[in-house]
């Protein structure tokens, strides 16, 4: 659960009551998110009924589908008045979830991760070669999906997530163990591993409306900001956050070398503690049990949470802001709502 | 080296022999190969010299450019005269190279290959987690490629290729070591693994340049054809080949219990030397390296060889027959030669 947010009004909330406030958030596009989930298991690429069964099994484990709720609220959000979500809109969320869950798949076998979301992995569970293969069928689905919308300008901007996803898992490969403090890099890694698809999600839609570019732009930045603030909490939770709650062990992060808000807060500073944060690091015995204990108590006891936590609430701010573009409605209530509900997640 | 193919003239010849016949081939498409070759290079992505630095890795370890050259040559052939191939048709060129090293690489993964064209495959060289990330990242670039090309029509095709690409390898994966023989599956498996791209290859250029619906036909009948000889063709190299030649183990399909063609040939039998290919298969004895030289020995010795070659040649008469339809062009003339290149190519 995280500390009280200083720039937000988001309570101190149950998983319980998380799960009711993502239930009211969803209200408006309950339909269309049904019509999402048959979409995502249906085979697009030919008969084969093992293509269905494959990705059946990966979408029934699970995922709250935050990135579909943020394409149908940004359709919602920008259609003409009197009109229908149509059925581009539809696909548009699809894919945004296909090309989320392919980059989940591939990225468990670059980071040979074996957790995700209390699951093993496809990696671990099966074997990695099936893992590449099912990450290959999803990024192909989202191909066939991008391909049915029609749309050049919406293949350009899910061609530019393709590479920013590649690109930011490569910055974070080699900025592993890094200890010079650049909080530009880090920022940039997350809009390129996370932000990008969710201001993609979140404006596309709105093109395919034929929305005024003022609200297009309105709905990128909100995705952006979002997105941003998503993998500050993200970054947090590796350190706050325990096993049953992430579904996977805390501390990977650190244990791996990767240097995320909560560590950059302390590795600023001019002090021993700092110090002795950069020692952990460079000595690799941040990738002990040990250590990477002694780095989250480190940076728990020196404020790093709550600095991480007002970072995230900076980009709260700016998302809620973007929004003040829109015109007032049901989903663009759900959008800001979504803020609040990205913020207080505990897992 | 391919034993003498009695339904095409196709002759005897040398590596160097034929070295020289593909530099007469591309001979029309000589400067824009060139192109072709910087742009694969090109990081589309970002501005981080990593990426550039990768591509380079992957494309200066070779590679004969067959795609690029069908793709190069179709659009020459498609053009309506005095007009000159323009940037898009270089785009798609490089689209399609970008797919298929994106596939070998993750295949390489999946079948967890270590050797390919002679060279260290990259999951071997490094490790699997960077070939993953390394074949994504050429799918990017070739996302990237296609929205430059911003014609939906060309989208659909490169996403069902994609498609096609994993069903192909699901197919192949969930064959393995089936000893029951069914030619249209081998076919269809062959089509989705190697034709599809071929195709795919072969007329979007001719759709990018507005040819006529005869033409984008013919030149799609030629690469589908050409693609199904082009997997036989390799199929038999893996029965056929030397080490030298191949760059990798003659027999790895056989070992691995994937049955093509020159198998099929023998398993399709009612004798003696059919039973003892079922069983060298059932017992998995053909995963041994006894086992799977007795099993390429049968295949020799039954005349598995010649009825492989004269149904590539089968493939390779039905290219040779759709390009009939398209106007005499030096472009064209190259395009019969590939078939015969493809034919006798030995590696």
């Amino acid at each position: 659960m995280l500390p009280r947010n200083n720039m937000t009004s988001a309570p101190i909330k149950t998983a319980t009551q998380s799960q009711e406030d993502l239930k009211a958030i969803i209200a408006p596009i309950k339909e269309e998110l049904a019509i999402v989930e048959t979409w995502l298991t249906t085979n697009l690429i030919d008969d084969n009924p093992f293509v269905g069964e494959l990705l059946s099994q990966v979408f029934q484990s699970g995922g709250k589908r935050v990135r579909v709720a943020i394409a149908l609220l940004g359709s919602k959000a920008s259609l003409i008045e009197g009109r229908e979500m149509g059925r581009l809109n539809i696909i548009q969320a699809v894919l945004t979830e296909l090309i989320h869950t392919a980059s989940l798949v591939h990225d468990d076998v670059i980071d040979s991760a074996s957790l995700r979301r209390g699951k093993e992995t496809v990696n671990k569970r099966f074997n990695e070669r099936l893992a590449v293969l099912l990450g290959d069928l999803l990024f192909a689905q989202a191909s066939i999906c991008l391909a049915r919308i029609m749309n050049p300008v919406v293949v350009g901007i899910y061609g530019q997530v393709l590479g920013d996803l590649c690109a930011g898992e490569i910055k974070q490969m080699r900025s592993q163990f890094n200890i010079e403090v650049n909080w530009e890099a880090y920022i940039n890694k997350s809009i390129a591993k996370t932000a990008s698809l969710f201001a993609a999600g979140a404006h596309a839609g709105a093109i395919l409306n034929a929305a005024p570019d003022l609200q297009v732009q309105a709905l990128k930045d909100y995705g952006v900001n979002l997105g941003i603030c998503f993998q500050i909490v993200d970054d947090l939770l590796d350190v706050t956050g325990e096993a049953t709650e992430l579904g996977k062990q805390p501390g990977s992060d650190l244990r791996a070398g990767v240097i995320t808000a909560p560590a950059l807060y302390i590795l600023e500073r001019d002090d021993e503690t700092a110090k002795r944060l950069r020692e952990l690091i460079k000595t690799r015995q941040i990738c002990t049990d040990e250590g990477s204990e002694e780095g989250i108590a480190l940076i728990k006891a020196n404020g790093g949470v709550e600095a991480t936590v007002k970072l995230a609430g900076h980009y709260a701010d700016l998302a809620k802001q973007s929004l003040s573009k829109l015109a007032p409605s049901d989903a663009r209530d759900s959008l800001e709502n979504l803020i609040n509900y990205v913020l207080i997640r505990t897992k």
